[in-house]
């Protein structure tokens, strides 16, 4: 039988910058783990692609696609949805290959009450100050939508019990780093590892 | 108050490439953890250098240290004793900083009762017919001692169950990262980090 697949969720508040941390994971060669493209109702931003950056849908497509059972998760943050598509999910774990979400907080409670044994990895600001700085200097969003956000972000921070690991986003060079580390940990863990080797002891 | 270090024990079945390992690992520049030499009564192997390699001490002088509560942990394998001195490593993890022991399996397990919070990564042979191989090629040993060994390593890849990680020896290098990694992973738990960023959240 075929060893299952590794979730690996990457979340944290809202201007961290999980997008440009995932992007950079991708852009190195020989990943061994797919990427799970989200779904969102927001318009894109400059230079994201349908299909790439994420699946760009209607309202209407959205609640359609709920409707059907089609997501994994789903969550309204600042007046959008964000979802992840749940065959392709679960077809690649069931493949035996590691897959890749980058989803925000409130989806990724919802994935560790369905995968409770997935790897939930907490991207978190260098600090709340730094946040907000990074949240004014994107330039996109009025006063009151960074207020609500800096709001949103305080919760989310408390929300870390949820997740395995931590990390500072502090350079985006570091984070990835670390990030790829804790997946190399993850299948070291003993657990995973004993079963294998038990096999191999009793075969001598 | 300052956060204590962490203490990270490397250890595995002789003849796995445990001294091989972390000679690569402290050859590496900028480490971030100390190297508690460990002491042994066995004779020096060529090239092994008195309090690089090990502490060399006599049967006597390493039993008077026993006796005096100066280790932190000893074990008598294949007729000699090896041990860990234990005010280095009290030192080390009182001042905040990483320490990394690589010892027997033995030993493994009394500090596993002593620090039940350190980091215990087994190093493990790809199969066990890769470990005989390896026995046999080191040359210094009669049939006898290997068998031995052989019987030793079985049992001790049953204790495997000890360990928090198991990495698999089957390139120095990649037995290297998966180690560095483990490490860097570990500073990246959720339990150890929350901690900080709920102190952070309360100063804004």
């Amino acid at each position: 039988m075929k060893e299952k697949g590794l979730l690996i969720v990457l979340s944290g508040p809202s201007g961290v910058g999980k997008g440009t941390v995932r992007k950079a994971i991708f852009s190195e060669p020989d990943k061994s783990f797919e990427y799970s493209i989200s779904m969102t109702t927001r318009l894109p931003r400059e230079g994201e692609v349908d299909g790439v950056d994420y699946f760009f849908k209607t309202r209407e497509e959205f609640e359609a696609l709920i409707e059907q059972g089609k997501l994994l998760e789903h969550a309204e943050f600042v007046g959008n949805y964000y979802g992840t598509p749940v065959d392709y999910v679960r077809e690649t774990i069931e493949a035996g290959k590691d897959i890749f979400l980058e989803i925000e907080v409130e989806g990724a409670k919802q994935v560790r009450e369905k995968f409770p044994d997935g790897l939930f990895i907490f991207l978190a600001p260098p600090s709340l100050s730094e946040l907000e700085n990074r949240i004014v200097n994107r330039g996109t969003d009025t006063e009151e939508v960074i207020q609500r956000r800096m709001k949103v972000a305080k919760e989310e921070i408390e929300l870390m019990s949820l997740y395995d690991y931590v990390v500072e986003n502090d350079s985006v060079e570091r984070a990835c780093e670390k990030v790829n580390c804790i997946i190399v940990a993850e299948h070291c863990r003993r657990e995973r590892v004993e079963a294998r080797y038990k096999k191999m002891l009793e075969a001598e």
